[in-house]
Protein backbone atom coordinates (compact mmCIF):
# COMPACT_ATOMS: atom_id res chain seq x y z
CA UNK A 1 0.00 0.00 0.00
CA UNK A 2 1.44 3.35 -0.64
CA UNK A 3 1.96 5.64 1.87
CA UNK A 4 -0.55 7.71 2.95
CA UNK A 5 1.55 11.08 2.20
CA UNK A 6 1.49 9.60 -1.59
CA UNK A 7 -2.04 8.78 -1.42
CA UNK A 8 -2.82 12.30 -0.09
CA UNK A 9 -0.90 14.22 -2.68
CA UNK A 10 -1.98 13.07 -5.34
CA UNK A 11 -5.66 13.34 -4.36
CA UNK A 12 -6.95 16.45 -5.37
CA UNK A 13 -9.45 16.73 -2.91
CA UNK A 14 -6.66 16.34 0.02
CA UNK A 15 -5.01 18.89 -1.79
CA UNK A 16 -8.41 21.06 -2.41
CA UNK A 17 -8.94 20.73 1.50
CA UNK A 18 -5.28 21.69 3.01
CA UNK A 19 -6.20 25.37 2.96
CA UNK A 20 -10.12 25.07 2.22
CA UNK A 21 -10.73 22.22 5.18
CA UNK A 22 -9.27 24.99 8.12
CA UNK A 23 -11.73 26.20 10.19
CA UNK A 24 -13.63 29.29 8.83
CA UNK A 25 -11.82 29.47 5.21
CA UNK A 26 -14.76 28.67 3.21
CA UNK A 27 -16.87 30.81 5.42
CA UNK A 28 -14.56 33.85 4.12
CA UNK A 29 -14.69 32.93 1.24
CA UNK A 30 -18.67 32.63 1.55
CA UNK A 31 -18.54 35.84 3.13
CA UNK A 32 -16.60 37.89 0.06
CA UNK A 33 -19.02 36.44 -1.82
CA UNK A 34 -21.78 37.98 -0.78
CA UNK A 35 -20.18 41.49 -0.99
CA UNK A 36 -18.54 41.49 2.42
CA UNK A 37 -15.18 42.21 1.72
CA UNK A 38 -13.35 44.06 4.16
CA UNK A 39 -11.59 42.97 7.37
CA UNK A 40 -13.77 43.83 10.33
CA UNK A 41 -17.08 43.10 8.35
CA UNK A 42 -15.93 39.94 7.91
CA UNK A 43 -14.84 39.59 11.64
CA UNK A 44 -18.26 40.97 13.25
CA UNK A 45 -20.14 38.10 10.92
CA UNK A 46 -18.10 35.46 11.46
CA UNK A 47 -17.26 36.10 15.42
CA UNK A 48 -13.53 34.80 14.63
CA UNK A 49 -10.25 36.23 16.51
CA UNK A 50 -8.72 38.73 14.00
CA UNK A 51 -5.12 37.11 14.61
CA UNK A 52 -7.36 33.75 13.29
CA UNK A 53 -9.11 36.08 10.36
CA UNK A 54 -5.50 37.52 10.06
CA UNK A 55 -4.20 34.14 9.03
CA UNK A 56 -6.90 32.59 7.18
CA UNK A 57 -7.21 35.69 4.94
CA UNK A 58 -3.27 35.39 4.15
CA UNK A 59 -4.10 31.74 3.23
CA UNK A 60 -6.14 31.89 0.64
CA UNK A 61 -3.87 35.38 -0.70
CA UNK A 62 -1.47 32.82 -0.80
CA UNK A 63 -3.51 30.02 -3.01
CA UNK A 64 -4.51 32.56 -5.33
CA UNK A 65 -8.48 32.58 -4.58
CA UNK A 66 -8.24 35.85 -3.28
CA UNK A 67 -6.68 39.32 -4.14
CA UNK A 68 -6.04 42.30 -1.20
CA UNK A 69 -6.83 45.58 -2.24
CA UNK A 70 -6.51 48.56 -0.60
CA UNK A 71 -9.36 51.14 0.35
CA UNK A 72 -9.69 54.80 1.78
CA UNK A 73 -12.72 55.74 3.52
CA UNK A 74 -13.11 59.76 3.80
CA UNK A 75 -10.51 60.74 6.10
CA UNK A 76 -9.62 57.47 7.36
CA UNK A 77 -6.57 55.60 6.84
CA UNK A 78 -5.85 53.32 3.84
CA UNK A 79 -6.98 49.65 4.66
CA UNK A 80 -7.13 46.58 3.19
CA UNK A 81 -10.18 44.81 1.24
CA UNK A 82 -10.43 41.38 -0.62
CA UNK A 83 -12.04 39.88 -3.84
CA UNK A 84 -12.58 36.99 -5.09
CA UNK A 85 -9.77 35.91 -7.98
CA UNK A 86 -11.07 34.14 -11.29
CA UNK A 87 -9.90 30.61 -8.66
CA UNK A 88 -11.89 31.92 -6.17
CA UNK A 89 -14.54 32.52 -8.45
CA UNK A 90 -14.68 28.89 -9.64
CA UNK A 91 -15.08 28.06 -5.48
CA UNK A 92 -18.86 28.22 -6.19
CA UNK A 93 -19.47 24.62 -7.02
CA UNK A 94 -18.11 23.98 -3.83
CA UNK A 95 -19.70 26.38 -1.65
CA UNK A 96 -23.31 25.50 -3.25
CA UNK A 97 -22.84 21.91 -2.53
CA UNK A 98 -22.40 22.06 0.98
CA UNK A 99 -25.03 24.64 0.88
CA UNK A 100 -27.35 22.31 -1.08
CA UNK A 101 -26.89 19.31 1.08
CA UNK A 102 -27.21 21.46 4.36
CA UNK A 103 -30.54 22.63 3.39
CA UNK A 104 -31.76 18.85 2.66
CA UNK A 105 -29.83 17.34 5.46
CA UNK A 106 -29.35 20.08 8.55
CA UNK A 107 -32.85 21.79 8.02
CA UNK A 108 -33.14 24.63 10.04
CA UNK A 109 -36.58 25.40 10.05
CA UNK A 110 -35.89 28.75 7.69
CA UNK A 111 -36.21 29.23 4.12
CA UNK A 112 -32.70 28.67 2.34
CA UNK A 113 -30.32 31.50 3.27
CA UNK A 114 -28.46 31.67 0.00
CA UNK A 115 -29.78 31.25 -3.26
CA UNK A 116 -28.35 30.40 -6.63
CA UNK A 117 -29.32 32.22 -9.86
CA UNK A 118 -28.66 33.05 -13.06
CA UNK A 119 -27.86 36.24 -13.11
CA UNK A 120 -30.11 38.07 -15.96
CA UNK A 121 -33.27 35.99 -15.50
CA UNK A 122 -32.72 35.44 -11.71
CA UNK A 123 -33.73 31.78 -12.18
CA UNK A 124 -33.05 29.63 -9.43
CA UNK A 125 -30.30 27.10 -10.34
CA UNK A 126 -28.89 23.69 -8.89
CA UNK A 127 -25.71 21.55 -9.09
CA UNK A 128 -26.14 18.60 -11.01
CA UNK A 129 -23.83 16.08 -12.86
CA UNK A 130 -23.52 16.24 -16.20
CA UNK A 131 -21.68 14.50 -19.33
CA UNK A 132 -20.05 15.55 -22.10
CA UNK A 133 -22.91 16.85 -23.84
CA UNK A 134 -24.15 18.61 -21.05
CA UNK A 135 -27.09 16.29 -20.20
CA UNK A 136 -27.91 16.06 -16.93
CA UNK A 137 -27.10 12.39 -14.87
CA UNK A 138 -29.54 11.57 -12.02
CA UNK A 139 -27.01 10.67 -8.56
CA UNK A 140 -27.79 7.12 -8.51
CA UNK A 141 -25.77 6.64 -12.06
CA UNK A 142 -22.68 8.58 -11.18
CA UNK A 143 -20.05 6.20 -9.47
CA UNK A 144 -16.69 7.77 -8.50
CA UNK A 145 -13.81 5.02 -10.05
CA UNK A 146 -10.07 5.74 -9.33
CA UNK A 147 -8.66 7.71 -12.35
CA UNK A 148 -4.71 7.02 -13.62
CA UNK A 149 -3.07 10.04 -11.57
CA UNK A 150 -3.89 7.46 -8.49
CA UNK A 151 -1.04 4.95 -9.94
CA UNK A 152 1.48 7.96 -10.84
CA UNK A 153 0.30 8.25 -14.96
CA UNK A 154 1.19 11.57 -16.00
CA UNK A 155 -1.37 14.50 -16.86
CA UNK A 156 -1.44 15.18 -20.98
CA UNK B 1 -25.92 42.89 12.75
CA UNK B 2 -26.97 39.81 13.59
CA UNK B 3 -25.16 38.33 16.27
CA UNK B 4 -22.67 36.08 14.54
CA UNK B 5 -23.52 32.75 15.52
CA UNK B 6 -27.34 33.65 14.31
CA UNK B 7 -25.83 34.39 11.14
CA UNK B 8 -24.18 30.71 11.23
CA UNK B 9 -26.98 28.95 12.35
CA UNK B 10 -29.02 30.26 9.15
CA UNK B 11 -26.02 29.18 6.67
CA UNK B 12 -26.39 25.70 5.34
CA UNK B 13 -22.69 25.89 4.72
CA UNK B 14 -21.71 26.47 8.30
CA UNK B 15 -23.88 23.99 9.02
CA UNK B 16 -22.90 21.51 6.86
CA UNK B 17 -19.05 22.41 7.78
CA UNK B 18 -19.67 21.92 11.52
CA UNK B 19 -18.97 18.22 10.94
CA UNK B 20 -17.43 17.88 7.87
CA UNK B 21 -15.00 21.24 7.95
CA UNK B 22 -13.14 19.15 10.55
CA UNK B 23 -9.81 17.46 9.43
CA UNK B 24 -10.02 14.67 8.06
CA UNK B 25 -13.59 13.96 7.62
CA UNK B 26 -14.10 14.35 3.78
CA UNK B 27 -11.33 12.06 3.38
CA UNK B 28 -13.25 9.28 5.01
CA UNK B 29 -16.41 9.86 2.81
CA UNK B 30 -13.94 10.07 0.00
CA UNK B 31 -12.76 6.50 0.93
CA UNK B 32 -15.86 4.13 2.30
CA UNK B 33 -17.12 5.96 -1.23
CA UNK B 34 -13.77 4.41 -2.80
CA UNK B 35 -15.14 1.31 -1.23
CA UNK B 36 -12.41 0.93 1.40
CA UNK B 37 -14.52 0.79 4.51
CA UNK B 38 -12.71 -1.18 7.65
CA UNK B 39 -11.19 0.94 10.07
CA UNK B 40 -8.13 -0.52 9.54
CA UNK B 41 -7.87 0.16 6.00
CA UNK B 42 -8.83 3.47 5.93
CA UNK B 43 -6.84 4.42 9.09
CA UNK B 44 -3.95 3.12 6.83
CA UNK B 45 -4.71 5.23 3.92
CA UNK B 46 -4.96 8.63 5.48
CA UNK B 47 -2.20 7.75 8.07
CA UNK B 48 -4.53 9.41 10.87
CA UNK B 49 -4.16 8.29 14.46
CA UNK B 50 -6.68 5.89 15.96
CA UNK B 51 -8.63 7.74 17.97
CA UNK B 52 -8.82 10.96 15.56
CA UNK B 53 -10.42 8.65 13.45
CA UNK B 54 -12.76 7.06 15.97
CA UNK B 55 -14.02 10.21 16.72
CA UNK B 56 -14.63 11.31 12.56
CA UNK B 57 -16.31 8.00 12.11
CA UNK B 58 -18.43 8.52 15.10
CA UNK B 59 -19.32 12.05 13.99
CA UNK B 60 -20.29 11.20 10.37
CA UNK B 61 -22.30 7.86 12.04
CA UNK B 62 -24.29 10.89 14.07
CA UNK B 63 -25.02 13.12 11.36
CA UNK B 64 -26.49 10.31 9.30
CA UNK B 65 -23.59 10.03 6.46
CA UNK B 66 -22.15 6.76 7.98
CA UNK B 67 -23.46 3.88 8.79
CA UNK B 68 -21.84 1.37 10.94
CA UNK B 69 -22.30 -2.70 9.83
CA UNK B 70 -20.39 -5.81 11.54
CA UNK B 71 -18.57 -8.35 9.41
CA UNK B 72 -16.30 -10.96 10.37
CA UNK B 73 -13.61 -12.55 8.62
CA UNK B 74 -12.98 -16.21 8.44
CA UNK B 75 -11.90 -17.13 12.10
CA UNK B 76 -11.56 -13.39 13.41
CA UNK B 77 -13.53 -11.60 15.73
CA UNK B 78 -16.69 -9.27 14.45
CA UNK B 79 -14.99 -6.06 13.27
CA UNK B 80 -17.18 -2.76 12.38
CA UNK B 81 -16.96 -1.51 8.65
CA UNK B 82 -18.41 1.56 7.60
CA UNK B 83 -21.17 2.17 4.36
CA UNK B 84 -22.54 5.48 3.06
CA UNK B 85 -26.24 6.07 3.73
CA UNK B 86 -28.53 7.84 1.34
CA UNK B 87 -27.52 11.32 2.58
CA UNK B 88 -23.92 10.60 2.61
CA UNK B 89 -24.12 9.39 -1.26
CA UNK B 90 -25.49 12.79 -1.88
CA UNK B 91 -21.76 14.34 -0.45
CA UNK B 92 -20.71 13.09 -3.92
CA UNK B 93 -21.02 17.00 -5.24
CA UNK B 94 -19.02 18.10 -2.83
CA UNK B 95 -16.10 15.55 -2.91
CA UNK B 96 -16.30 16.02 -7.23
CA UNK B 97 -16.62 19.70 -6.35
CA UNK B 98 -13.35 19.78 -4.33
CA UNK B 99 -11.67 17.54 -6.57
CA UNK B 100 -12.42 19.53 -9.66
CA UNK B 101 -11.66 22.54 -8.32
CA UNK B 102 -8.41 21.11 -7.04
CA UNK B 103 -7.46 19.30 -10.46
CA UNK B 104 -7.26 22.62 -11.84
CA UNK B 105 -5.69 24.88 -9.35
CA UNK B 106 -3.57 22.59 -8.15
CA UNK B 107 -2.31 19.99 -10.64
CA UNK B 108 0.45 17.80 -9.51
CA UNK B 109 1.64 16.84 -12.97
CA UNK B 110 -0.03 13.25 -12.67
CA UNK B 111 -3.81 12.72 -14.24
CA UNK B 112 -6.68 13.17 -12.26
CA UNK B 113 -6.51 10.48 -9.23
CA UNK B 114 -10.71 10.15 -9.16
CA UNK B 115 -12.85 10.31 -12.15
CA UNK B 116 -16.76 10.90 -11.96
CA UNK B 117 -18.68 8.48 -14.49
CA UNK B 118 -21.78 7.19 -15.62
CA UNK B 119 -22.13 4.05 -14.51
CA UNK B 120 -23.80 2.26 -17.49
CA UNK B 121 -21.86 3.91 -20.23
CA UNK B 122 -18.53 4.78 -18.27
CA UNK B 123 -18.53 8.33 -19.80
CA UNK B 124 -16.89 11.26 -17.77
CA UNK B 125 -18.97 13.81 -15.89
CA UNK B 126 -18.52 17.00 -14.44
CA UNK B 127 -20.55 19.18 -12.16
CA UNK B 128 -22.51 22.37 -13.61
CA UNK B 129 -24.81 24.37 -12.40
CA UNK B 130 -28.54 23.56 -14.05
CA UNK B 131 -31.59 25.71 -14.45
CA UNK B 132 -35.12 24.15 -13.78
CA UNK B 133 -35.26 22.85 -17.49
CA UNK B 134 -32.01 20.99 -16.79
CA UNK B 135 -30.09 23.62 -19.07
CA UNK B 136 -25.85 23.82 -18.15
CA UNK B 137 -25.63 27.77 -16.88
CA UNK B 138 -21.80 28.82 -17.24
CA UNK B 139 -20.61 29.52 -14.41
CA UNK B 140 -20.15 33.36 -15.23
CA UNK B 141 -23.70 33.89 -15.51
CA UNK B 142 -23.95 32.50 -11.97
CA UNK B 143 -24.79 34.75 -9.15
CA UNK B 144 -25.69 33.90 -5.45
CA UNK B 145 -28.20 36.04 -3.66
CA UNK B 146 -29.21 35.82 0.20
CA UNK B 147 -32.46 33.52 0.40
CA UNK B 148 -35.34 34.87 2.60
CA UNK B 149 -34.21 32.54 5.22
CA UNK B 150 -31.07 34.65 6.24
CA UNK B 151 -33.47 37.10 7.92
CA UNK B 152 -35.63 34.11 9.39
CA UNK B 153 -38.67 33.41 7.00
CA UNK B 154 -39.44 30.12 7.63
CA UNK B 155 -39.48 27.12 5.07
CA UNK B 156 -42.46 26.18 3.34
Amino acid sequence: MKQPTEVNQRCSIARSLTVLGEKWTLLVVRDVRLGITRFSDIRARLGVAPDVLTDRLGKLVELGVLERRTYRADGARARDEYVLTPAGDELAPVLASLSEWGDKHLPTGYAPSTRYVEAESGRLLHLAFVDEDDHPVPLDDVVVERGSGAIGVPAG
